[in-house]
């Protein structure tokens, strides 16, 4: 039994089955050993971009960590962007990236770089295998790592020569044998009851407050307990800007997001005096612009924290629940679906179709960017689904994450909505969706431009833009034809430019299994 | 004139007139800024290792740095890998990341991370810009250090308000007002006569000996130069296994190429008991095999050092030919092309093909892999050409290279001879090329797999593949159809699966002006 076979049995027996890989030579090991251990699924990715957001969404939706196999420092860089997003959304994630041979490294072969400072930048614990009988205990403290709350990327560096030394002790066991050692997960640490009666005191004081919930409370029990707070004291309830994973649509309780632009932040929290976080950081303008406050707490209230990432956020919600909303039921959504729009395809009709047609227990992973103003509340009252959006900022997330939580959950359908320009960064996540015969729909929402940047632009304060400028911010020439560039990838596509021809490909896609594709052309959002 | 004007003028200023870019909101005072200097050429990118890719093809051709524009920590993550191989290449480049403004970074927003440390990693020069006064200087050391020899990444961080604020001193100057200072530029250190004698002395002891050179000397006057040692000491002459840019072709000096493979470079240094360095590292492995030694210098043989990266090569080659060589020519390639093949398109008939009709003055770009073997006997006798290869091992560098030297040299045709696994990571490159109608003639190998993997599988003795290690190898199911991702990308293209389709698809691609792919069909090496 080698190392690259102790690291994937480890794992496997850690409970982590899935592996998202894009190897190369330094990880022939750990390829030749995932068919010694049938637990382990190997889902094949052509750039690490998709692999590290499939794993991203691999891990949101099931809440436990995949796996993903890196290629030494170049390919950790390619994935670096959507780690960035992982370890914003709190995903658990086992990262493992290969690297030269221990006593390869000093020939400063063309692949030598220096990992673990770029590794160091995303990872919530990270570790170098020093010896190959380490590599069981190491797959067990990483995914320990992993699952600590809130849940963080748990990086293991492997030299090549680790993978491929027998371990002194063992032959290879079966399934279940303890070989990995005991995982220690540590537990969610308890929110001390004074913070619990001290925040209960607050929204009871009857000075207007708002409750921002983040993190796990997006979701399940720490949801119902918020909408119960918020519906008894009259807090208002918010979540967290972009949540890793929301559950909303009929029956579930209903919040409302916290704006991107720092103005209708303003909004949302003029008069709030008391703002309590649950999961979720005090809020800040994702950008700085000239003159412009960062800080969008308002002047005069103060914040209060409730929980934080390391604790129990769930159970210190359902305390409040019982100190301050005793009796109260959740504010549940209504069921409700827009009706299916005609005309031309806009934003705004796009949206709306989507709300007419949104399957069950869907999942919809959102990257419209400037498409996607009117999605909330055209889909506020579809069936209950997961939201799923861009937690790191770093775009190109859409399609791998929508990769990956279909690869967690077969049984749901996932409908990704994805930006023209987004969509480019992580394009080749069609073809895994093709090779693993993926229920993804993909719309991407083709209006030719960067069109944010064309919105920041002016929010920046950085004048008319002259040809050049504009030029930087323009996709259509030549237009993106992404039903050819899907195609070429597997993944059949169509395009629509009526909100008809919209609804008629949706529902198409919808009702067959595997991948598909809708290029929907909009106008950008003026 | 603020600081992002101030920084573009002073790069004009200092030389460095295009701009690879994919900004995002941090630098739309950049954007905006293109347009106040009429020297500076802006290229769109869609995703950054292309960015990142195009200045590396580009620094290599025009001998000067492009600059990019990345945005913040994910910009750069996904530039990363070229940027390790523009690193590996020692090509000259200016990197600008752009970063939260100074007073936003406290507020940790989705966007912030550690752009430092992952800079450092490939940078040869860093520089986080501390007062929008400095920015002029910053440019022109950004812009000496790219240039330091032998050619270095030179990267400077900067915050959104160090781009907005205005400059205390001036308004916007005309060109060439000396706003930038003074680029000093390091010369390369003359390398001791002292070593140049006895170097000299090593070739003629009559020992077997070979000269390995790399960097500035596989072109112009230092190839020449090396060409007349080998011819009159008798020493072999090898250049090393990737060159940034090797000069070849009917009448330059012609030059074998380290192999990659250990045991093939074992034969070629077999017997040699001198090995003279020229601009290039002692031979190791790409990758470390178990039992096999990395260091490929054979037992007995002595290194000897002519002159290191910053060191003047050129110099030091010509002086070691005046004592050894004086009267002795250079040994040229003679002219010769193959005739053009028929039958099926294989990797050899397609090495074939492409040396029937290499161009006057190509620029052949080379991430062609497993399907390269004959290439470089076929167009040994082609028109005199550069080849670009892949110098720091990271795939994806192919179609991004090839799009910056064909921005560099408008006046060449360049030919981009591409792996179809190694395309995908970078496919975006096509709508750059499109974009700015570049005369790139891109052929992608199609043979439905990681070829070099199969190999390199059984190479590190992880014995025979099982079912999911061959899957995770395989790109053939579904196919991927270049032709129609290229067309979707606005880049004509055919595919050709005959030597005579091949031909004639090449032929017509390089006849006509603007951008082309061809997918050709190959079968993997055996």
């Amino acid at each position: 039994m080698n190392g690259a076979q102790s690291l994937i049995r480890s794992l496997a027996d850690a409970g982590v089955d899935v592996c998202f890989a894009n190897p190369g030579t330094s990880e022939m090991h750990l390829v030749a050993a995932l068919d010694q251990v049938p637990e382990m699924r190997a889902v094949l990715c052509l750039f690490e971009g998709v692999v590290t957001g499939a794993a991203d969404g691999y891990g949101r939706m099931a809440g436990r960590p995949a796996v993903t196999l890196l290629h030494l420092g170049p390919g950790l860089g390619n994935g670096l962007a959507n780690l960035h997003n992982a370890r914003r959304a709190s995903t658990p994630l086992v990262n493992v990236v290969g690297d030269n041979a221990t006593y390869h490294k000093r020939l400063d072969a063309p692949l030598e770089s220096d990992i673990d400072s770029v590794a160091a930048t995303v990872s919530g614990w990270l570790r170098r295998t020093a010896a190959v009988d380490d590599l069981a205990a190491d797959a067990a403290d990483a995914v320990a790592a992993a699952l600590s709350p809130p849940g963080r990327i748990a990086t293991l560096i492997l030299p090549a020569d680790m993978s491929w030394t027998d371990v002194s002790w063992s032959d290879l066991p079966a399934a279940g044998t303890g070989l990995s050692g005991s995982v220690d997960v540590v537990e969610p640490a308890p929110v001390a009851g004074e913070v619990v009666a001290q925040t209960a005191a607050v929204l009871r004081s009857g000075e207007p407050a708002a409750l921002l919930i983040g993190g796990a409370a997006t979701r399940g029990e720490g949801l119902r307990a918020a909408s119960r707070i918020a519906a008894a004291t009259g807090a208002k309830l918010l979540c967290e800007t972009f949540p890793a994973r929301l559950e909303r649509g009929a029956g579930v309780p209903e919040v409302e997001r916290l704006a991107y632009l720092a103005e209708a932040v303003a909004g949302q929290l003029a008069g709030v005096r008391h703002l309590v976080l649950a999961g979720a950081a005090s809020p800040v303008s994702f950008f700085a612009y000239p003159g412009v406050a960062g800080d969008l707490v308002p002047e005069g209230c103060q914040v209060h924290i409730l929980a934080r990432g390391p604790e129990d956020l769930t159970r210190a919600l359902t305390d409040l629940a019982e100190r301050t909303a005793a009796g109260t039921a959740p504010q549940l959504a209504p069921p409700g679906r827009p009706s299916a729009p005609s005309g031309p395809l806009t934003a705004e009709t796009m949206a709306y179709t989507v709300g007419a047609l949104l399957p069950e227990r869907a999942i919809v992973v959102d990257e419209s960017n400037t498409s996607g103003p009117w999605l909330p509340g055209a889909t506020a009252g579809a069936p209950p689904h997961d939201w799923l959006t861009l937690t790191g900022g770093a775009i190109g997330q859409g399609l791998p994450v929508a990769t990956g939580a279909a690869v967690a959950c077969p049984d749901r359908p996932v409908v990704c909505l994805e930006s023209d320009g987004s969509a480019m960064y992580t394009i080749s996540a069609l073809w895994t969706q093709a090779h693993q015969g993926l229920d993804v729909t993909t719309v991407v929402l083709s209006n030719g431009s960067y069109a944010i940047l064309n919105m920041e632009l002016r929010r920046v304060g950085a004048g008319e833009p002259g040809p050049k400028a504009r030029e930087l911010l323009d996709l259509s020439r030549p237009g993106l034809d992404f039903v050819s560039i899907s195609r070429g990838m597997g993944v059949p596509g169509e395009r629509a430019v009526t909100a008809e021809e919209f609804g008629a490909a949706l529902g198409r896609a919808l009702a067959e299994p595997g991948p598909h594709l809708i290029e929907a052309v909009v106008p950008p959002l003026v």
